[in-house]
């Protein structure tokens, strides 16, 4: 057996517990594993004296995490900080620079900066790993950086954000609105007290552009991610897409097409028999496709400190094996630029909501409004309510470019006859 | 970039055509993610002249596949020839020894003699890797012996045999018996003339006793794996069990329990919203348990040329990389044997099925033999026949040990008014 790997660990939260735990209860058998011991030698976080079911003893404490990057000791770095920028970016640079591996579970971090990094991490030559930024417990990075190597993707979709998985399925199951399952999230400590993050779609977005830059070989490039978030997904959309025989996921979908690359977050209705429907609660799912491959599926938890230290540890484990595999699959000057397709561009079916006055002439004029756009009908479906109140008209229209639905729905929703907004959800077949 | 791997490949047949076609396919973009080319040099096969639509020319051809093993052009084996012995094993053992790598697609080999080859490897020292041997497309050894390595794995269920899936899910969808959709698989090239490897749950055990030596860390023991596979299942059984609430699905289960481990392949009646439920089709999924993952599914293809060719594919781009890792995740010295927990000794829910003469009594008579072997009754169904012919009468028993459950339905067969032998299916809770 090899001499110990030395580890530095930033930031010992939930997360950062876990991962002592994991290697203080599982310690033995990741020795065998890994062919050398995986040893702790020096932590830094904010506060020293806080109990975390675990000693300290004898380990470097780091005031300053960024001084963890020049600890003697340390041989690989593991940031749990946080965040795109400060003191996670300062300590992730510094690490590298000084020849020391990093493992990191900062999505937002990669997102934004993981090619310069990559380059970094490349010069020195050391590694920089995160199969714990994208859907914890799902070992999706490995899957696509080295078990699905062979194969040209084609695209990837998933569930990517547990908080937003759990508020649908929620909203699905009790018929209530999305900020009263919002609230209940919040007491139940599944949303932040911040919520936007989540349901906004960022954090769908920023492990998007990790999971697509692996996938396709491209330059990580979390701005050319379109994005959108839940909070206007209300119970009847819900209720109509069950009728329509579909599912609302929030998805994270890029796909490969022969003008570019997609990259895309937003609600989705998805067929209710589809395996990224059956995925609930607070679980993560990714489906990716490959030419030789066809579909494989992937389901596990997307966080909570078990997962996400598991996925860490997994990271020690390759780099105490000495695995070398290029950050993002392939070196840095083999990655691509990201050649996107705006949102614009986007070509699918889509469902709309249309709120109307119920008068003589109003579907007619409705009609009126898809033909100027050339929009071609799928399904319609129309509920009565209370006389004098305001209709929903569902429909869902054929494959169509969403330039076209923009302007045609603007046309609506100038009609008199329209009392709201209009609803868009865009429809995935798979 | 290095020099080439170069791959001798040993059968030509759907998958080694598929193995040239990825490589000829993806061939660039594999040298960037292997850092190196991937180049086949030699191959064996057993009819020179067929037209496999990609050319041979400038190959070292062999007709006798044992000599690739000393190919001098050769540093990785590709085996797809197959069978537990003779020429798979004389190749595969000679290739080890002379200190090529081996990549190869066949689980009766690694179930049978996996152990051996293993310490031949490590000795030489040289990979023997055979993701393609399991649930092809789904990378799913290396989910095990990387991914999850973190965590100590308590089970791992699956669906391994797309033949039993095909069969299993087609008569729940038609109603038809097991001869009838059987033949018609065979007719698809779903199954093949003879199906017993597959229909018998041989090949699914083959996959199970890998799986759980992966995953436990134990010695690779095909013979400690309970095998029964899905003749008797008949359409009666599988619509009483969707009344119940479950699906019907032939299963490899290992478990760890405190007394050692449980490795059985049989049907198994599973909830309806299991996840493992959901894989339908050809399709294959593994469920795997960990302490700090908790539960993490996988599904994909199992089987086809192109799957099982991604999955070579994937183990000689892991080789060109020059990752190391032990055959079943640690070295042989550190396999523990596997403490068998034997089919009797088995506890579990069960599902039995009474053909029973209508007559007054019986069910008394039925009770009496529960009562005798302390089976405890969860659900019963009874449906009504034509007067004359034999009721089926369907119930569920709660936790009994499997050495009860014998003992009790011999007994009950036993009854004048049984007329037939009773149907037991294990039911799994998951």
């Amino acid at each position: 057996m090899g001499s110990p790997l030395r580890v530095g660990i930033a930031g010992l939260g939930t997360v950062g517990a876990g991962v002592l735990r994991v290697l203080h209860d599982n310690g033995a058998a990741i020795a065998m594993r890994a062919g050398r011991e995986i040893k702790v030698t020096a932590v830094s976080s904010r506060d020293r004296s806080k109990d975390r079911g675990v000693s300290l003893d004898g380990l470097n404490w780091h005031d300053n995490a960024v001084s963890l990057a020049s600890d003697e000791d340390v041989d690989v770095v593991v940031e749990l900080i946080g965040g795109s920028d400060g003191i996670a970016k300062d300590l992730v640079e510094s690490a590298l620079a000084n020849a020391k591996h990093v493992v990191t579970a900062n999505k937002a971090l990669i997102a934004h900066h993981g090619l310069e990094l990559a380059e970094t991490a490349e010069r020195n030559p050391v590694a920089l790993a995160y199969e714990a930024a994208v859907a914890g417990g799902i070992p999706i990075i490995k899957a696509l950086r080295e078990g699905l190597a062979a194969n040209t993707i084609d695209g990837v979709h998933g569930i990517l954000n547990g908080t937003c998985n759990y508020i649908l399925t929620s909203m699905a199951e009790s018929g209530r609105p999305f900020d009263e399952v919002l609230a209940e999230a919040q007491e139940l400590g599944y949303a932040e007290t911040d919520p936007s993050f989540d349901v906004d779609g960022i954090d769908t977005a920023h492990k998007l552009a990790i999971l697509a830059s692996v996938a396709f070989g491209t330059k990580v490039d979390f701005d050319a991610v379109f994005v959108e978030g839940i909070r206007h997904v209300s119970p009847v959309d819900i209720d109509f897409a069950e009728k329509l025989g579909y599912g609302i996921k929030l998805l994270g979908v890029a796909k490969r097409r022969e003008e570019g690359i997609e990259q895309r977050v937003h609600p989705c209705m998805v067929p209710i028999a589809s395996p990224i429907n059956h995925v609930s609660g607070v679980f993560n799912g990714v489906v990716v496709d490959g030419d030789f491959i066809d579909t494989t599926i992937y389901e596990g938890r997307g966080a909570g400190a078990g997962p996400t230290a598991s996925a860490v540890v997994a990271d020690l484990i390759d780099i105490a094996r000495e695995s070398q595999i290029p950050t993002f699959g392939v070196g840095v000057n083999d990655l691509s630029p990201t050649q996107t397709i705006p949102m614009s561009g986007h070509v699918g079916p889509y469902y709309i909501r249309l709120m109307v006055v119920d008068k003589p002439g109003v579907f007619a004029d409705i009609a009126g409004c898809l033909k100027n756009h050339n929009v071609s009908m799928g399904s319609v479906l129309q509920q009565s309510r209370d006389p004098g109140e305001p209709v929903p008209v569902v429909m869902t229209v054929h494959e169509t470019e969403e330039r076209a639905m923009v302007l045609m729905l603007k046309e609506i929703e100038a009609l008199d006859t329209i009392v709201e907004k209009p609803v868009m959800i865009r429809v995935e077949t798979f």
